[in-house]
C-alpha cells in the first residue's frame, strides 16, 4: 500500500531535487521518516523529488485514506518555524502562514531561487535564450580570457593549501569536517568550501571587491561613480500576433546617455544571478510576483512602485550597483549583446565559494570575538526589527484599512444627516432660512468629501510606509542566511584550533582558514554596516514623507472646513 | 381571580388620576378592557390609577401567573404609538423605546405634568411650601383686585355670548359637541372650552399678549426690554444637619442687579407653572433627570449646560421671558416674597382656556384655509425636522463613540507601533541612528496624543450639537399638541358653519367662535414662526461654532505632526 500524503502549503522548488506541489495536491511518499526536515515522493504525475515535511500532511496508507489526522497542523514539530530560530538548521522558509499573521507582506524570498517557476512573465521566447550555461558541456573554467581580451589583468586565485585545481574538493575535508546538511546556507552559499580552501577561480582587477576600515568597522568602498536609475513608462506589448502580452518598463540610469527597456522576468534572471553570486550581501527581493491580473493598472502601478524601490537599493549599494551584471542590465541596448552578456553572467566563476576570493580586506585582521559580539548584537537587533516592522506593518495596514472603511463611513454618515437636516430644513417655507440651509449643505458636503479624503489618504502615506516595510522585510529575510555563512566560517575556526592543538592539522592550514574567516567576517561586517546606512536614510526620508503627506491631509480638511465656515458668513 | 398585569415600561404619573408605576412591577387590574388606551389598576401598595395600555403586560389571573404572553410586546396596538398620528386621540406620550431607536435622547416630557412626581429634587423643605392653590377652598376669581391693589387696570373678560359667569358651562355645548377624550389635548388645554365661550377670567394690561402682523405672518411682539441671564458656580449645598444636599445655581439676570440662586426643583416648578399658563406655547423642556450620580461632575456640568440652553430660550420668547412667574423666578431674592409669588403663581386664574383670553390679535382676521395650509406645512416640516434630527444625533453620537473609541484607538496603536520601532532602532548601535530614533519616538508620541485629541474633541464640538438637537427635539414633542389645539378650534369653526346652515345655532354665536378660532390661530402662527426664528439663529450658531471646533481640532493635529516633522529636521 502507498503512502500518500496531501500537502497543506504550496512549495515552489526552488533546487535542484525539490519537487513543486501545490496545496491540496497528494503525493506518494517513499517513507514516512523525513530526512532533516525533507520528505521524498511523487506527485500525480509521477514527478519525483523531495518537500518540506512541514508542507504535507501524512494520510497514511491508502486504505486508511480519509481517516488519518484530517487537521491542517503539520504532523512534525521537530522541524523550524522560521526567524532565527531555524538558522543552525534548514535555511528553508515555512509557511507564511507560520511566521507572519499580517496579511499584506511580501511573500519570503529566498536568497538561493534560480530560475523561477511560474513566474507571472514567461521566459520562452526569442529575444531570451531559455537555456543555461549550466546545461551545456565543457565551458568550465578560464572564459574571460578567452573570450575577452580586453587587457584587464586576469590572474588565478586558489584558497588550496600548496595544491591548485578542483581536484582536492574531498581531501581537506577529512581533516576539518564538512557538514553534513546539504541544505545549509554555509554550504549551499560555498562559505564552507572557501573556508576549508576549496575555492578556485581566475580574478580580474575589475571584479575585486573592497572591505575597508571606517569609523564604525570595515564597510564596502564607496562607488567612487555613483549614479541612480528612474524607472518610468509602463508599456503593455505583445508578441505572436498578440499572443503574448507583456509590461515593460523604461529604466534610465543617470551614468549612461540611452534608456532601456526591460521586463519583470529580466529583474527576475538578474536577482537570481545576483543571488548566487554575492552570499553575503543581502540583495533587495523584488516587489512579490501576483499571478492574476498583472495587467491591472493597479498592479502594475504598485510594482512599479516596488521595482523603483529596489532600484534605489540596488543602486545605493557600492559592491552591487558595480558589479558587471547589473550593469549589463542597466546599459544593454543591443540585443546581439544582451545575449552574449547574460550567456557570460550564467557562466560566471565568481560565484558562490569563488565570489569570496574577489574580496580585499583591511590589512589589520578583526577580532573575531569581537566580531561575534558583533554578530550577535546584529541577530538581536534583526530580530526585534523584525518584530517591531511586523507590528507597525499589521498596524497601519489596519489603519488603512479603517481609515478606507470605517472612517470614510463615519465621516460621509455625518455629511448624508447634514444633508437630510438641510433638506427638513427647506421644508419650512421661510425665505429667511435658505442660507442657513445652503450652509447645512455645503457642510454636509464637505463631510462627505472628508470622507473621501480619508478613503484616497492610505494611498499617500501609509502605502509608502508599507513599501518600505516590505522591502526591509526582505532584507531581514536575507540577514539569517548572511550571518549563518560568518557563523559557519567561525565554527570552522574553531574547529581547526582544537584540531592544531590535537595535532590533527597543521598550522599554516589552520592560519589559512583564519585568514578566509577574517574575509568572510570582514564582508559580513561591511554588508551590516551598510544595511544601518540605507536604514537610517530610508527611514528617515520616509517618516518625513510619511508625516508631510499627514500634515498636508490635514490641512486639506481644516481648509474644506473653512470653506463650509465661510458658507455662515453672512446670513 | 385578580387580573394581574405586568409593567413593561416606566411611567410618570402627570395628570391626578394616574398611577405611576415602574418597569417589572406587579399591577392588578379592574378590567382587562382599556377605555381609550388607559387601564385601571391598583399597585401593591394599594395605591389605585390608571395607566397606559401600552406599558403593561397582562398577565391574566393569578393562577395563570408567568404562563401567559411573557413577551415585551404590548398586547394593544390599538393605542397609537407615538408622533403625529396620535394627534387626534390622545396626547400621552409612549414610551422612549417606541418611538425612538436612540440612546441619549431627552425623555419626552408632557405639556400638562403638575408637581413631579420621583423628582430627583425633594420637594418637601422649609423654604417651599408643597401645599397648591388647588387644595384650598374659596380662592376661585376675583383674587386679583382683592389681593393686589396696584393701580394697574384689571378687567373681566369673558367668552360667554351675552351671559356672564361660569354657569353656563354646559349649555353651549349642547349645540356644537363636546369632545368626549378627557385626554384630548384639545380638551386638556382648555382651548374647546375657551372656542366654546366658556373662559373667564380677569384680564390686567401686564397680562395682554400681543400679537402683531409681521413681514411673515402673525408673530408674537418683540419684548421690548430683552434679556438675557447666565447660569453659574453650580454648588453642593447642605441642610438637615447634611441630611439632605442639593445643587444650587446661581442665576445672573441682565436686567436685575442681583443675581439669585435657583435649584433644579425651582426650575422644574417653574415648567410645570409655564406648562399649564401657555397652552400654545412650546415651552422649552429641562434638562432630563437622573436619578442617582447627580452629584458627579459630568452630570452637574451637562445639566448646567441643558439648563442655559433652557435659559436661552426662554429669555428668547416674546411671551415666556415677560411673564409674571418668570420674572418671580428670576429676580425674587426674599424668601418671604418668594413664597407669596410661589403661591400667586399656583393660583394663577389665566391658565389653560383663560389664557386665551390675554391674546390681543391683529385687526384683519386671518384667512383659515391660510391657517390649515400653514399648519398642515408646519406639521410636514416638523415631521421631516423630527426625523432628521433623530437621524442627525444618532449619527453623531456614534461618530462621538467611535472618536473616542476606535479612532482613539487606531492611532494610538499607530504611535505605540511607532513607538515599538523607535525601541527596536535603539538597540542598533550606531550613534548615528539616534536623531532618527528620537524623531521616530517623537512622532510615536505625537499619534498617541492625536488619540487623546479624538478621544476629548466630541465634548467640544458633537456634544453641543446633541444639546441643540436634543432641545428642539422637546420643542418638536410640544408641536403635537399646540397644533391639536388649533386643528381642534378649526374642527369647531367648521362644526359652527354647518349647524348655522343647519339652523340648529345663531350666525352671532358662530361668529363668537371664529373670532376665537382666529385668536388660537394667530397665538398658534405666531408661536411657529418664533420658532422658526430662534431655529435658524441657533442652528447657524451652532454649525458656526461646530465647524469653529473642528478647524481648531484639525489645526492642533497638525501643529503636533508639524511638531514631529521638525525632529528630522538635523538629522
Amino acid at each position: 500500500m502507498a503512502l500518500r500524503a496531501k500537502v497543506i502549503y504550496d512549495f515552489l522548488s526552488e533546487n535542484q531535487g525539490e519537487l513543486s506541489v501545490q496545496e491540496g495536491e497528494i503525493l506518494t511518499l517513499v517513507s514516512e521518516q523525513d530526512v532533516e526536515g525533507w520528505l521524498e515522493g511523487s506527485n500525480s504525475r509521477g514527478v519525483r523529488g523531495l518537500v518540506p515535511a512541514t508542507y504535507v500532511e501524512i494520510l497514511g496508507h491508502d486504505a486508511a485514506l480519509n481517516s488519518y489526522n484530517t487537521s491542517a497542523e503539520p504532523r512534525y514539530s521537530n522541524v523550524p518555524a522560521g526567524g532565527f530560530a531555524q538558522l543552525e538548521n534548514i535555511s528553508k522558509p515555512p509557511p507564511v502562514g507560520l511566521t507572519s499573521n499580517t496579511a499584506p507582506l511580501q511573500q519570503h524570498h529566498n536568497n538561493y531561487k534560480q530560475h523561477s517557476q511560474g513566474s507571472d512573465d514567461d521566459w520562452d521566447d526569442d529575444w531570451d535564450d531559455s537555456s543555461t550555461v549550466a546545461d551545456e558541456p565543457g565551458t568550465v573554467g578560464g572564459r574571460y580570457r578567452d573570450s575577452e581580451g580586453n587587457g584587464t589583468s586576469t590572474y588565478r586565485v586558489t584558497t588550496h593549501t600548496g595544491q591548485r585545481g578542483n581536484a582536492m574538493q574531498t581531501k581537506s575535508s577529512a581533516t576539518v569536517g564538512k557538514n553534513l546538511n546539504r541544505f545549509s546556507t554555509f554550504v549551499k552559499s560555498g562559505g564552507e568550501a572557501f573556508v576549508l580552501g576549496e575555492a578556485s577561480g581566475f580574478v580580474k582587477d575589475g571584479d575585486k571587491i573592497c572591505v575597508v576600515m571606517g569609523p564604525y568597522g570595515p564597510e564596502w568602498q564607496e562607488n567612487p561613480y555613483p549614479f541612480s536609475c528612474t524607472i518610468d513608462d509602463p508599456t503593455k506589448q505583445t508578441k505572436f500576433k498578440g499572443m503574448k502580452s507583456y509590461i515593460s518598463y523604461k529604466l534610465t540610469p543617470t551614468h549612461t546617455p540611452n534608456p532601456v527597456s526591460r521586463r519583470y522576468k529580466h529583474f527576475d534572471w538578474l536577482y537570481a544571478r545576483l543571488a548566487e553570486r554575492f552570499p553575503v550581501i543581502s540583495v533587495p527581493h523584488l516587489p512579490e510576483k501576483q499571478a492574476t491580473g498583472r495587467f491591472e493598472e493597479d498592479f502594475i502601478s504598485k510594482r512599479r512602485k516596488g521595482l523603483i524601490w529596489w532600484m534605489n537599493h540596488m543602486t545605493s549599494h557600492p559592491v552591487l550597483s558595480k558589479c558587471d551584471v547589473f550593469q549589463h542590465f542597466l546599459t544593454c541596448t543591443d540585443e546581439k549583446a544582451w545575449k552574449q552578456g547574460k550567456r557570460k553572467a550564467e557562466k560566471d566563476e565568481l560565484v558562490g565559494a569563488n565570489f569570496f576570493l574577489t574580496i580585499s580586506t583591511p590589512p589589520a585582521p578583526l577580532d573575531f570575538q569581537e566580531v561575534e559580539s558583533k554578530i550577535d548584537g546584529f541577530k538581536t537587533f534583526t530580530k526585534r526589527m523584525e518584530d517591531s516592522t511586523m507590528q507597525l506593518n499589521a498596524t497601519i495596514n489596519e489603519f488603512a484599512r479603517k481609515q478606507m472603511g470605517g472612517f470614510k463611513k463615519e465621516y460621509q454618515k455625518v455629511g448624508m444627516s447634514f444633508k437630510a437636516l438641510s433638506q427638513a430644513f427647506e421644508m419650512d417655507q421661510q425665505t429667511y432660512s435658505s442660507g442657513l440651509n445652503h450652509g447645512i449643505s455645503f457642510t454636509g458636503d464637505a463631510y462627505e468629501a472628508i470622507g473621501e479624503y480619508f478613503y484616497e489618504q492610505p494611498s499617500k502615506d501609509l502605502d509608502p510606509i508599507m513599501d518600505l516595510l516590505a522591502l526591509y522585510q526582505g532584507h531581514l529575510a536575507n540577514f539569517p542566511d548572511v550571518i549563518h555563512v560568518q557563523k559557519g566560517a567561525l565554527t570552522k575556526v574553531k574547529e581547526s584550533q582544537k584540531h592544531v592543538e590535537e595535532g590533527k592539522m597543521d598550522r599554516a592550514q589552520a592560519n589559512g582558514i583564519n585568514d578566509r574567516c577574517n574575509i568572510i567576517s570582514c564582508a559580513t561586517l561591511a554588508e551590516i554596516q551598510h544595511f544601518h546606512h540605507i536604514r537610517v536614510r530610508d527611514f528617515k526620508a520616509q517618516m518625513q514623507h510619511y508625516l508631510q503627506q499627514q500634515i498636508t491631509f490635514y490641512k486639506k480638511i481644516t481648509g474644506k472646513l473653512e470653506e463650509a465656515l465661510e458658507k455662515y458668513d453672512n446670513l
